[in-house]
C-alpha cells in the first residue's frame, strides 16, 4: 500500500463536528483517482482469498468503498441504514451513544447462513456504529464475518469493545484527537 | 445491458414511502453480486469514451455505483450529502419540495473548471434532488456535466424539470405509480 499518497492526500479538519476532534476526512481522499485506485486495489488484495460473498457498507460514508470492493470481489452490496430507510422487511439494533441511543437497520433477506460477510465502514472512532452492525449481522448466521476500516483513530481505542475473536483490520492506523 | 437480469431482480414494494408509491428497491440490486457486475460493466461502457474525471454521488444510494463507476473510469469521487454532514467548505443548493424545502451540499474545492463531471443517482423520480445538483456543479464552471440514473420512472416526468440540453441517461425505464 502507497501510505504516503494516501496520508499526502487526507485532509484532516480540527474541531469538527464538535471541539477536540481533529476530524479525518476520507472524501478527500476519494476525490483523488489516484487514491481511489489505491484504496480499491489494497482492499482487493486484502480480502481476495476470503471467498466474500457479501460486502454489507454502513450508511454513508461506508458505501463508497464498501461498493468498489463488492464489484472487485464479485460479491453483492448490502446497506446497513438509519431506521425508516430500507424499504422491506428489516432487523434492527439500537446501541448508545454519548446522549441516548440510535439504532441501524439491515434487511432480513440480505444475508443469510451460506455468505461470508465483510463489513465495511470509512473510519473506526468509539466503534459504537460497527459494532451494533456486527452483532445485527451475527444474528443472520453468516459462515464468517470481517470488519474492515479505511481509518482506524488508535487513542480511541474503538477496537476494544468487540469480542476478542472478531477480526477487525485497518488500512492507516492515526489519531483522533 | 441485460435488462432481464435487472428486472428479474428489481423488488417493488408498493405504498412506500407514502401510500400510492410503488417504490423500486435498487437494494435488491446491489445484493446480487451478478447485478453488481451487471451494472458497473454497463456504466462503464455507456461512459468509458467520455474523458470523466469526476463521478459525484447523491447521498446515500447514489453512493454505491457511483463509486464503482469512478473507478473503473479512472475518475474521482465526490459525494453531495445534505447540510452539515462535509466537513470542509461547501457550497450548497436548495429546492422545493412538496412541503417545505431541502438543501444540499457539496465541498468547494470538490469540482474545478478543468473537470468532466457525471453525476449520478440511483433513480429519477420527480428530479429535486438531482437538478438542484446540477445547478450546484454547473456554478462551478466544470467542462462538461452528465447525469445518469439506474431507473428513470417515466410517468413522473422528472426529466421535464432539466434544461433542454441537460444530458440525462438512465439504465431502465419503468413507472413509478
Amino acid at each position: 500500500m502507497n501510505t504516503e499518497l494516501l496520508l499526502k492526500n487526507l485532509r484532516s479538519i480540527p474541531d469538527f463536528p464538535i471541539p477536540g476532534i481533529l476530524f479525518r476526512d476520507v472524501t478527500s481522499l476519494f476525490k483523488s483517482a489516484e487514491c481511489m485506485k489505491e484504496l480499491d486495489d489494497t482492499l482487493y488484495e486484502m480480502y481476495k482469498e476470503c471467498g466474500i460473498t457479501k460486502v454489507v457498507g454502513i450508511e454513508s460514508r461506508g458505501f463508497v468503498m464498501g461498493a468498489t470492493l463488492a464489484v472487485r470481489l464479485g460479491a453483492g452490496f448490502v446497506p446497513v441504514r438509519k431506521p425508516g430507510k430500507l424499504p422491506a422487511e428489516t432487523i434492527s439494533e439500537s446501541y448508545s451513544k454519548e446522549y441516548g441511543t440510535d439504532t441501524i437497520e439491515i434487511h432480513k433477506d440480505a444475508i443469510d447462513e451460506n455468505d461470508v460477510v465483510l463489513l465495511h465502514d470509512d473510519l473506526l472512532a468509539t466503534g459504537g456504529t460497527m459494532l451494533a452492525a456486527y452483532n445485527l449481522v451475527k444474528k443472520m448466521n453468516p459462515k464468517r464475518v470481517m470488519i474492515n476500516f479505511i481509518i482506524e483513530l488508535d487513542d480511541l481505542k474503538g477496537r476494544e469493545i468487540f469480542p476478542a475473536d472478531a477480526q477487525i483490520d485497518s488500512l492507516l492506523h492515526l489519531e483522533g484527537e
